[in-house]
């Protein structure tokens, strides 16, 4: 292989495919990324065997060819190189030599045939999404995932499609978040858990705008498709959990408020309730909520304007919980239903139905 | 205490007073900054019984009086509160209430009595010099320090001063950084080693542009004033190294270089000699200077274009400390002396003979 490209090709395609790459993975070819110079292109392929991806990016082919280097230390380097013309040339044995200018960097790498089988994208059913709008829902969804690995569907972010919208649904049994997307009609019933690693990494690379996303989804995996850039992954085995029976219908409170106010309340609340169990109270009244907490610190006592709809109520929620839907709603003025002490509250934007999250309250005394 | 104050300044007062609270200090009091209010002016004061800074912010005084206040919440809380007149008022025993709007906090805090006495400010020996120069200069010393408390020499920063000029030096052994200032006549001889620490603190609230820090040595106390602000610190006992005995005098190679191209080639060289023991190697030719690194990873062969006075010759150094050096340096064109591969290479800025700074090598097989 020797290859001659420029540096923000090569920054561009080594840090995207990166991303699939695990550092904590005991293979070591794993820790690598797969190099293949053909037609005037590089291929640039990460992996963890869960989630691959392949990254294309224009360059002078002058010998074709192929070799794995390891991630870490290619992405390093290719950051500091000076922005010259650079020439990538294999070795004998599995080397390669980066040269830029008068220098150059000799580094070992593993030959290209010990690298996993990538595999082969297919997939009968896509879905095609504007890059930035993809991108903001799932800013709108991903939080609600769970980071604990023993409960994989938690992890994951339900993609249900039916009837010409798509839902994208995640929880982690405290809290839930829902997002509606309208389809096109040609799409195939469609339930699948997509793992949110995955989706964390996609939403790093994608939001330029007037660039779609086509998402196809296949029997045990799925692909995001960019422009030069393919996300392959696999797909969560599992039920999730039905989350039509969570959410409740209708309410017996209803109030409307600004996103920031109770936003920056319930985080100065959060300072002082974090010495505790990050619990905080609301009491909803005629025209404000109260949002208290008490520890040993001190005690916060927050007042922020609303308009009631129903009953007043009280009720204890953990502050994270609800800075992080707050943070994720987008947009400026909201609803926030309950129906007890003890049932969920739920948010919504007062603009559109098209989006809500729920946070379970926490039991007081 | 009952006083109403600005957000702005109130975020400026405790930011600042905080450099001094130390988070591991094992007395709780010491954990606190004590707010006094008296003559329309709010003081705050942090100290860790090293160094103490006192900051003045304007306020309205309702009510003379002081309190201690947690240095960690008080400045969480204060960057989180809304934009609007804040009001601080003590309450039975020793808690406080922040009110701002229509919410309030109410903190624990301690008794004023408890907070250990500020070393009165004293200091005959006093040097005028604008905040923009002693930030620079420190940057420029400061890298050199040892974070080695075991040997407290060394973890400071010597300040000389003598026939109208002053000396700033500091070593960890490995390195050495030495800056020459020129300074009013009055001043005294001086020789004392202030603590980095302080140094480091001191360096993050200066710089503002047509403002003077005034120093002022004492007998084992250096004061620095600014407009609102005062740093009051111990000086560290002990002997400061002989550094005129380490500089070496004349030089065998003068090597004259962009310091940018040097400093990148270092620290791509870096990123492969890092898994190793950071060592890289330097071989001085007649046009360029060529750096090597050679570890398991890979290898690196480096060209920087120079120009030559002297005898070409082979040198290997530490790959980091030859960065921090580069780094601090603060020149576009610099001079790399060296007298040997067992002697120190001292690098200086091509304008200006006001500042030098000293790597030791490393010795190879």
């Amino acid at each position: 292989m020797k290859i001659i490209c420029t540096r923000q090709n090569l920054i561009q395609g080594v840090s995207t495919s990166q991303r699939a790459v695990s550092t904590k993975n005991p293979l070591p070819i794993l820790s690598g990324i797969l190099l293949t110079a053909t037609n005037n292109q590089l291929e640039l392929k990460g992996t963890d065997l869960e989630m691959g991806i392949q990254c294309i990016i224009p360059c002078t082919v002058q010998e074709e060819g192929s070799i794995v280097l390891p991630a870490k230390y290619l992405g390093e380097i290719v950051r500091r190189l000076p922005d010259t013309p650079i020439q990538i040339e294999t070795q004998e044995g599995v080397n390669v030599v980066i040269r830029y200018g008068q220098s150059e960097i000799t580094i070992n790498g593993f030959s290209a045939e010990e690298f996993p089988g990538f595999p082969n994208p297919q997939g009968k059913n896509s879905i095609i999404i504007a890059e930035e709008d993809l991108k903001e829902h799932l800013r709108q969804i991903l939080f609600a995932t769970s980071p604990d690995e023993n409960r994989p569907v938690f992890t994951g972010v339900l993609l249900e499609a039916a009837e010409g919208t798509i839902k994208l649904v995640a929880t982690d049994t405290h809290r839930l978040a829902l997002k509606e997307i309208n389809a096109s009609s040609e799409l195939q019933e469609t339930n699948v858990i997509i793992p949110g690693k995955t989706l964390n990494e996609l939403a790093r690379v994608i939001g330029a705008a007037d660039k779609n996303v086509t998402i196809s989804i296949g029997d045990n995996q799925i692909i995001f498709g960019m422009e030069d850039t393919l996300f392959i992954s696999r797909l969560i085995d599992g039920q999730f959990p039905n989350y039509r029976q969570v959410v409740p219908q209708g309410y017996k409170t209803r109030i409307r408020l600004k996103t920031k106010e109770l936003l920056e309340a319930v985080e100065r609340a959060s300072l002082l309730a974090r010495v505790g169990t990050q619990i905080i109270r609301l009491s909803i009244e005629e025209e404000k909520i109260i949002i208290t907490a008490n520890t040993e610190v001190g005690r916060i006592h927050e007042e922020v304007a609303v308009y009631l709809q129903g009953d007043t109520m009280q009720i204890a929620f953990n502050a994270l919980y609800l800075i992080d839907a707050l943070r994720a709603i987008g947009s400026d003025d909201i609803y926030l239903d309950l129906s007890g002490p003890l049932s969920p509250g739920i948010l919504r934007p007062v603009e559109g139905d098209d989006y809500l999250s729920l946070v379970l309250p926490v039991r007081t005394i």
